[in-house]
């Protein structure tokens, strides 16, 4: 473990109600029962009880994030930055209401996912970018940390809120993925809202398209492995990349994550990247942590980033933290790759590390107040 | 580390000649170098000269597979049996000569996988099966261990060897997997062989369709989860899952893995299994091991399993038979799947492991005969 950060771990759920301060003296006395035995027994009863007559706000945790990358407020206009901070907040009123009413982590991620995915401003859903045939493909995923069930749907052009579908994938079907045109006869079949291709243009992300096959018409690079040269890399990944995604805790204790994304702009060859790979930009185990990824999707892919993570957690006995800096600011950049993630644990601590300039994130927690960050 | 298998490590690469008893001898010296200090330095010299003198072969290790499932000796005939064994020696004969000249871990697995794929018997590339619709839709994975490189293709149906495809998306493209047409579009620009559909058409396999349709019109299964009536679980996996894959150690140290496949027979919906799916299907790291699975994929993705086996021993520091064994003997069936991988680490140890009643499997290691296995 000496490779690893020494980062200390900042607890982004530390309690401050006086409900929280009992539930801690409990967890103290529970800690020295050994040592004080049938008194302890004795008084964390006593405490146990007083706690159920208040009926606390039982535990809950939502995070989101609209993607990362080269986001700087020198470049923000009041107005733009006002729409990204309204949508995610949106997205964290939809999903934490449903946290609030006991309802399950995975309503709430697909609740969150869906508002970013119908809000032309991400590149997911509605605001998904285009290929280089002109085509919006949108991938998605979902997992369930109490099951390990998954669902997955790569490809496709016509399904409004791919999470969904990814949901039914997972739900109502034996498979965990699903691509292209068998994927949208499933989402058909399964009354997923279909979508005329054409739904899927806005404006911006057209001039994007057409700004990406200039430059990729312009540079050539080289692999820095194989020293040969390739087609060509994203000269400028803010309009290229982006993706949505939600992690959750529930007051169930179960966790969930999901991830949307419209790929990558003047993508050819029917690239797919990690935001449908579970185990790369999703994963989600009541064991360790859910984990939502965003950035250049090949190199997530490599690290298997998102359960490289749980891993660290589970096998290596690490805290999120320093196994999500570990991994975002250390493994990630050493090969090549940038990007962030969001990350809630078992315990409702979390992670939004990012190695880029920005990126659009938000997390809500029981009784507290919605925050929403965009910059370094 | 409590829960994991207590299962002895079988060590199956223990060294039997004299330069390997050599290499333990100083092993055994180096490891009490603290003790003796420069006496043990100076013997330690001796002996390393002494083992240059001898110029002995330098470790290599190839692994092979042709898919698990319920392959009992009762229903082989010997004709079939020989036929298996014989395109395992071949795929085993073709990897280890490359490994044996001094090329590469990545030539090794590939050369072997394409001898596999060639094959009618197995389920890759000519011997594909059919998908619902009548088509060979084909996937495949390579990691390259050094680097943690890797390409993979789903749903390919006109390119002869997926794996080498595979191996193009990784050396010659930015990206790690394309899919469908944009996949096959790619392996036309790259010069890969491009075949009819009607060359993947074997009469065995059409066969196997229709069983299958037979066998899904009749059944409807009812998920462990959620409790609900779901599209048809495969009833006899036996002619409906299978792959085939390759891990290699080779004598630079370097490790790779690759996995092919033409899916599950009777598929819909574009579904992609494990096998194009990097950290599940197919994984190597030279810090720890190269891994390709075969089975039941759902399973395989949700418990990303190939990296899970790499992170118990880099971040858990299991071993490679006890890490393999806690998922697929324990793991993967708790959860309700079924399969098996080939896997060997760093240091050139093996396991292949599979709780299926067999698995067609192969290895062969410097100057040691080719070992060719089917049964339990």
């Amino acid at each position: 473990m000496k490779r690893l950060s020494s980062a200390v771990e900042t607890d982004l759920s530390k309690p401050s109600s006086t409900t929280e301060g009992n539930y801690d003296l409990i967890t103290f006395l529970e800690r020295y029962r050994t040592s004080f035995n049938g008194l302890t027994l004795i008084f964390s009863l006593f405490f146990t009880i007083t706690l159920s007559a208040q009926q606390p706000q039982k535990k809950y945790v939502l995070v989101i994030h609209g993607g990362a990358g080269t986001i700087l407020k020198s470049q923000m206009t009041p107005e733009k930055e006002k729409g990204y901070t309204d949508a995610l907040n949106e997205a964290l009123e939809k999903g934490s209401a449903i946290l609030n009413q006991g309802g399950s982590a995975l309503d709430a991620v697909e609740a969150s996912v869906r508002i970013l995915e119908d809000n032309p401003l991400f590149n997911a859903g509605k605001g998904a970018v285009f290929t280089n045939e002109g085509k919006n493909e949108l991938d998605a995923s979902i997992m369930n940390g109490k099951t390990l069930a998954a669902g997955a749907i790569a490809g496709v052009t016509t399904i409004k809120n791919p999470i969904s579908t990814a949901r039914a994938v997972m739900e109502k079907s034996p498979h965990v993925m699903m691509t292209g045109r068998g994927a949208e006869q499933f989402a058909k079949e399964q009354g997923q809202e279909i979508m005329d291709p054409s739904y899927f243009y806005t404006e911006d992300r057209w001039k994007g398209l057409q700004r990406a096959k200039q430059d990729d018409a312009e540079t050539i690079i080289v692999d820095s492995i194989t020293k040969q040269s390739l087609l060509k890399q994203p000269e400028n990944k803010d309009y290229k990349y982006g993706t949505v995604g939600a992690v959750a805790l529930d007051q169930h204790g179960n966790l969930a994550a999901a991830t949307s994304t419209g790929g990558m702009t003047n993508k050819k060859f029917g690239r797919i990247g990690d935001s449908p790979i579970i185990g790369a930009g999703t994963y989600a185990n009541n064991k360790t942590v859910a984990i939502s990824g965003t950035g250049w999707g090949e190199y997530f892919i490599r690290l298997v980033m998102a359960k490289t993570i749980s891993d660290m957690m589970e096998f290596g006995k690490m805290k999120l933290k320093p196994a999500a800096d570990e991994m975002i600011m250390k493994r990630l950049p050493a090969l090549g790759g940038d990007g962030g993630l969001i990350a809630v644990d078992k315990d409702g601590n979390i992670a939004m590390p990012f190695c880029t300039e920005g990126m659009y994130r938000g997390y809500v927690k029981e009784g507290g107040k919605k925050v929403v960050l965009i910059y370094k």
